[in-house]
């Protein structure tokens, strides 16, 4: 696969996010536009509400695109997913005969604000990295223990709180909860002092299902990716995690992207995952290369200066793939709903500079990050903003995110004031 | 609080459930008549989507009450809870002036079909009734550890899956799952065969909020309470729920009755919790008497035989209130949405006979419960019917919250089979 070209020239640098291979899927304002679903080309967005008001586009049972959603396309199944992104292919290319028509209807990203791209149904959150696992088990759990006994053989996952999924750009509050130090003799309620990122992809399902679904069935299930940040407060998680999981720690805000890269637009990135270590019971067993070449980076700003990559990995590290965690989600019977949101896990790779959480970068504190600017990071500071970025590379183009960010404001000074 | 008369006579009966003093909202419907609100009287339901239409019923931004779900009233806040309450206890009061033209609103009972009463927005499990927990996790965990540290401080909850969430009557598929026994060498994929019920309340979340709230704002949210049977898969739950907590052993299904019983109804039988071991930080202390004298009962019926009563116990046994897990909830910001639903945790009592689930009632399998028919039980088998059943005993009148019944099918042969 190499650069398809649009006539939208911005699109056309081989850097550029979001070339006409991309076209993801987000929800936009402007200062005359009500929230309403676009598609991201160049530096514009397409207003798919007036391409399908003026006949433009289509596609299924529309309209589908007057809403600040994308559920209505979900629910229209894989085949329309597939005739919205060849039509939109053929007239955003360059020397597509609607030009004309369609140039009108682009607005400029600069202009724009974005909103969430989906209603969130539920969103489930996985802890399916090895290298996450194994860092985080060994400071939890000592290293004898730090992969649990399940762990090769399902992907472990809980499920997160879907009303506290905020879009990039939303301000994240520092949390209240209450904290247990192992020296401490009584637990006391106050603001967390360990308030972490975690980087992590997304996968948004777009299809139903009634009962277990097949691995392979669970891939044509997804609708697409978004880069995901799921913020986590660790001491309130060390004292409550136990034992029925992780609860009020990971309930502050999930921040996700504002785009949905499709999978269609990630197909020639696809690769297999890691050799495994012991088989996978048949309906879980790999039906194919189902995790994507994706670069995945962090960066951090203190407030008022500059970023500093503090990671950079790649998705392909992970153990299971989407499509294996929703297979497994379905094994009981689970109902999946268009809208659900699959959190991977944290994404990390082998080396030191490829851990996605600054729990794992500064081992639990004991091994300060330095940023750029000289000041040292164990776990966030208020006024610190978080971005996270992901880009597959082709031949001659990319697709990109967009950045994932999110500010964390000082914790209030009582919570309980009105 | 005694009865209060009705013109629906069979209200009147000092151990009806459903006096005036009940009115308990649910979702029916009959041959001619589509899903909409009701509340029943006596032996029957007032169709609310008709005495709305009627004029009989004008409370907030209606029409509130033709849609398959009380959530739009939910959003409209406890003023007008309240008027509805009062409104509807003025029609139905014995001598109401409107009686003759609300009498032909009436439905029976007899013949209409029960729905889910409100949409889950989200399903939060808890796990805080001290003799469940003490026995679980004496049995998962020993006796030493029965009891995990932070149990005494927080009360313990997890992220349920509210798509699974169904009404009373709606059969339970016996879940596939991965299984693996202390003496197995690897895990096997095959259908649950300690599949279990779980007698416990929910509380269901009325107004949204923002940010934390505390016990008495957390209480004053609560629209009303509904039995809840957290079907639960032992064997599955045993091998997946370290370290995150329970996934698929909770989410074949969630069977919750068909009626919110208000919290206004259920006001005269507030009862301080049990004595606090260690005092609660002051954000989850208790603010006033936050649980209720309900009888809670437990049948199971196996198929095409009589059931016979296998538990009985009461909601007061729980250590913590809706209203303190509520507040818990929150403490992180984590936002709470209408339509919010909070399972207690199983009530158990200090008894044997008082135990809420047959992991704890056979413990474990080794003394399984005998049932009238001669035959034994240590977890469910297929076939078997489980209801709960609630009351609140007043003085001559009886808050009844209808049954909450579901029978097991048989697992699937093939899962994946279509």
């Amino acid at each position: 696969m190499s650069l398809m070209p649009s006539w939208v020239e911005s699109a056309n640098a081989p850097d550029h996010p979001f070339p006409l291979n991309n076209l993801p899927c987000g929800v936009f304002s402007t200062e005359t536009l009500d929230p309403r679903c676009g598609v991201a080309i160049g530096d514009m967005i397409l207003d798919l509400a007036r391409a399908e008001a003026e006949g433009l586009v289509e596609v299924g049972a529309g309209p589908l695109f007057d809403v600040p959603f994308w559920n209505e396309l979900f629910e229209e199944g894989p085949e329309v997913w597939a005739a919205l992104r060849a039509r939109l292919t053929a007239l955003l290319a360059r020397g597509a005969p609607e030009r004309d028509r369609v140039e009108p209807l682009l607005v400029p990203q600069a202009g724009a604000e974005m909103h969430m791209p989906f209603l969130v149904a539920e969103y489930t959150d996985f802890y399916a990295g090895r290298h996450h696992a194994t860092n985080v088990g060994t400071m939890f759990r000592g290293a004898e223990n730090a992969l649990p006994p399940n762990w090769l053989h399902i992907p472990i996952g809980y499920n997160g709180r879907a009303s506290s999924v905020v879009v990039s750009g939303t301000p994240v509050r520092r949390p209240w909860g209450q904290l247990k130090g192992p020296e401490d003799t009584a637990p006391r309620f106050a603001p967390s002092r360990r308030f972490d990122l975690e980087l992590e992809m997304g996968a948004v399902v777009g299809q139903a299902s009634e009962g277990p679904v097949t691995v392979a069935e669970a891939d044509e299930m997804i609708f697409g990716y978004v880069l995901l940040n799921d913020w986590s407060a660790r001491d309130i998680q060390a004292w409550e995690y136990q034992p029925l999981g992780p609860f009020q720690a990971k309930a502050t805000a999930t921040t996700i992207g504002p785009w949905i890269v499709t999978r269609a637009a990630l197909e020639p990135f696809r690769v297999p995952a890691p050799e495994r270590e012991v088989p996978l019971l048949p309906h879980l067993a790999d039906a194919g290369p189902m995790l994507y070449d994706i670069e995945l980076s962090v960066t951090l700003a203190p407030e008022g200066e500059a970023a500093t990559e503090i990671a950079r990995t790649n998705y392909r590290e992970m153990y299971y793939s989407s499509a294996q965690q929703l297979a497994h989600h379905t094994t009981s019977g689970c109902p999946m709903t268009p809208g659900d949101l699959l959190g991977s896990g944290t994404v990390s790779g082998p080396e030191k500079h490829q851990r996605g959480s600054l729990l794992e970068l500064s081992w639990g504190g004991k091994e300060p990050v330095t940023l750029d600017t000289g000041e040292a990071r164990s776990f966030l500071e208020d006024g610190d903003t978080v971005t996270l970025h992901a880009a597959a590379r082709g031949d001659g183009y990319t697709i990109g995110f967009g950045p994932c960010a999110g500010q964390l404001l000082p914790a209030l000074e009582d919570p309980y004031k009105r």
